[in-house]
């Protein structure tokens, strides 16, 4: 038996995700597996960066699941880390490496090819954008460098350029650390993937916790001193700034495969079938970098989270071992704490359901945490994006004190389903008061619509 | 046009959910109502009485939904309280009615009845039962008795008979107040609709809250003194209470429609079909007293819960007023705070899965509530209970120190829709370090049932 060899670019989630699977099913004899990543970490929680930065996670260790020597040892898996995959050889089979840290480049031959490249953070390509003290914050080594500048300069101004979801968990990571937050962004709120008028509670919550909002402002360039950023520049205003952080959202990492001939989706991601393989033979895409199919509008969509690059990794580690694993797509569920706020969203938002080509109707809901009645009852507003007609759920999205994140999976788990409304008011969901109202907050909206949107009027 | 008549026995929440949904439809020229109540209150919220009784919820008000008055002036409803309905004459169409305050019985026809007498807490059949201070809490009269109690008599120490729902709810109760507090079960482990091993994590919690448990040890007697409790007697042991509270959990208020030939179903509760019609022209019924059919076993069960009563009541009041609804089963979820615990459970035990015909498999599975490295990260473990061969997911159980009342909706609709552990194991869930790992427990658990009750053996 000859031994296959497979290359995997990029050692994160998707990327280790799959060499993992792919390692249980076929022994080191039968498959070698090398991973490159020009990063300083593998296998980490990307996710887990702006805890790091705010020193709510003190521990950097605590960030990284496995080490390259654990790989070895454990799973007979080469990564090296400090090592640029420059080019991509299809039709020879190869790659070709850099070290970060010198020697000549070399080419490393394949059998399969994972492309596990990740996301990079959007720069917007204006005057001064290569000033020193401008952190985009993607990978570890992002944020490793973002700590140690905030512990050496101390800034006391940071500006965030963009309010995505690193931006706000920036801003509050900033905030918590005492320092002055300004977070600027080109459209007229923050969060683009919520609605606007979830978004502005969102924006109340982050001004609450001391955060300077500057909307509808693009920014048009940075100044510098000496090299390190000192003001963000915007349409109508110069702001000061010791640091700043790029918040803009990140896109797929495609541009080696691209210039190797590995052909792009609709949605700027690489192009994978449900088993991660992309239209070129034995070449393998999964994690941010690779396309992903929304479940209620059943388009192509680039989403880069971790959850699916450890789902895609997994898929398509099966299938490199032999197994047989699909990815069922995504139906765009996402959460993030945004200082005292959870902010929740699945589905598909008013204008994104149509663009889909749904007709729509929302609901919004107020109501508590718990039931009103019970210590530490709090806010929270529920919104439904409904299909006019059938009343089949299109979308949702949850801003509360408490119970948004868990929440959204239940409608995660309906859109997943296809549930209409009707279907969702009845069902069985949990109730305790400490934990919820009689008529939980998702039933509450779910009734509301399926009167407005699919019951005839009451007889008057 | 002639006015009908809806007569109601039973004002809480099956009863007046009932009556303002048949009311939002029918005016009072078409549709007079009157309820029936022989309590103190109406339209209240009895899952909130441990916490009246413990002080954690001090203004009784709060647990009340709806006043009577409120009831007359916004809904032309007529609410009679401390009245109690005697005997139901289906063939005339009345029922005879007591004031608890002294006069003659008198009859009070109806057009449609709609029974909603809810439950009554299982008392156990032995010498001394009928001495004073021994509590049921079922009623928000039997709260207001038993705060009033604890504060005139001071209790040093409480027993409580029987583990369930409102046993565990009341432990914490008493706990919190400082009094010493014993629980007595005659099984083997607290909360029955557990399975074993989670029931364990549950005992563990209460005994750490202070809670002695008297496990395996069944009551055979109560002793008093001038007439008021002062010991439990069980197989084993004698002991000393000043105050009684039955946790025997409770079982469906039949007995008035029973003799009045108003059947009963499989699960002890009364028959009804899924627009809450009992087989009895012109007798509809809902709420505790009602059957329900498990959509995972496809058997009658007698629940009784809050929210199915709501449910079950506007599904009546829709058809009463005319319109047409359904209501769809249950999937046996159920949750509550025990002391530092939420504990979670939704479709079939073990044991109830194999009574019920199916051949399963199980996986516990002992993660995180928040990602591993995020402050406050906690120990959550999650059962899932799976058909062998298909990989239905038939049931779920979640004890841990948060999340656990929110997960186990994503599992509970994941029931609703008879999804195996395959469509459930990459649905798209929330994620972010405050919240949940990258991988949900949920997911994990799936995950792992997927492996060892679908999957092949991996390849050597």
């Amino acid at each position: 038996m000859s031994t296959e060899r497979l290359v995997v670019i990029g050692a994160d989630a998707a990327g280790m995700s799959a060499a993992s699977q792919a390692r249980r099913r076929r022994g080191p004899d039968d498959l070698a597996i090398v991973a490159f990543d020009r990063g300083d970490y593998a296998s980490y929680s990307a996710c887990g960066i702006p805890y790091f930065v705010s020193g709510a996670v003190d521990d950097l260790d605590a960030l990284i699941a496995r080490t390259p020597a654990e790989f070895r040892d454990d799973y007979a898996i080469e990564v090296h880390l400090r090592h640029d995959v420059v080019a991509i050889d299809v039709a020879r089979g190869a790659v070709q490496v850099m070290s970060l840290d010198g020697g000549a480049a070399r080419w490393e031959a394949f059998d399969q090819l994972l492309v596990a490249t990740g996301a990079v953070p959007v720069r917007p390509k204006v005057d001064g954008i290569d000033a020193e003290g401008i952190f985009g914050v993607q990978t570890l080594d992002d944020g490793v460098a973002l700590r140690r500048t905030v512990e050496e300069r101390r800034p006391r101004r940071v500006v965030i350029v963009g309010g995505g979801y690193i931006g706000l968990e920036m801003a509050e990571a900033f905030s918590t650390l005492g320092i002055d937050t300004h977070l600027v962004d080109a459209g007229p709120q923050v969060m683009a993937t919520l609605d606007p008028d979830m978004a502005a509670l969102v924006a109340d919550g982050l001004r609450e916790f001391g955060t300077t909002l500057h909307l509808n402002e693009r920014v048009v360039g940075f100044d510098a001193t000496a090299g390190w950023v000192c003001s963000v520049i915007t349409e109508h205003a110069t702001l000061p700034a010791d640091l700043v952080v790029l918040g803009l959202g990140a896109e797929p990492n495609t541009a080696l495969a691209v210039s190797a001939g590995i052909p792009i989706g609709g949605s700027g991601a690489l192009a994978v079938n449900r088993g991660q393989h992309t239209p070129i033979e034995r070449v393998w895409a999964a994690g941010d970098c690779a396309e992903k199919i929304h479940r209620v509008s059943g388009q192509p969509v680039a989403i880069a989270l971790g959850t699916h690059a450890n789902k895609q990794g997994r898929v398509a580690g099966i299938n490199l071992g032999g197994g047989y694993a699909t990815f069922p797509g995504v139906v765009g569920t996402a959460v993030t704490k945004v200082c005292a706020l959870e902010v929740a969203r699945t589905g598909l938002g008013e204008a994104e359901a149509a663009t889909a080509g749904f007709a729509t109707e929302t609901v919004v809901v107020e109501s508590t945490t718990r039931a009103g009645y019970y210590p530490g009852a709090a806010p929270i507003t529920t919104k439904l994006i409904v299909e006019s007609g059938s009343g089949r759920l299109l979308g949702a999205q949850i801003v509360g004190k408490e119970g948004a994140a868990k929440r959204i999976d239940a409608l995660a788990l309906a859109l997943w389903n296809n549930m209409t409304v009707e279907d969702l008011l009845n069902a069985d969901l949990s109730y305790a008061p400490p934990y919820a109202p009689v008529w939980d907050p998702i039933l509450i909206a779910a009734r509301k619509a399926y009167e407005r949107v699919v019951a005839r009027p009451p007889v008057a």
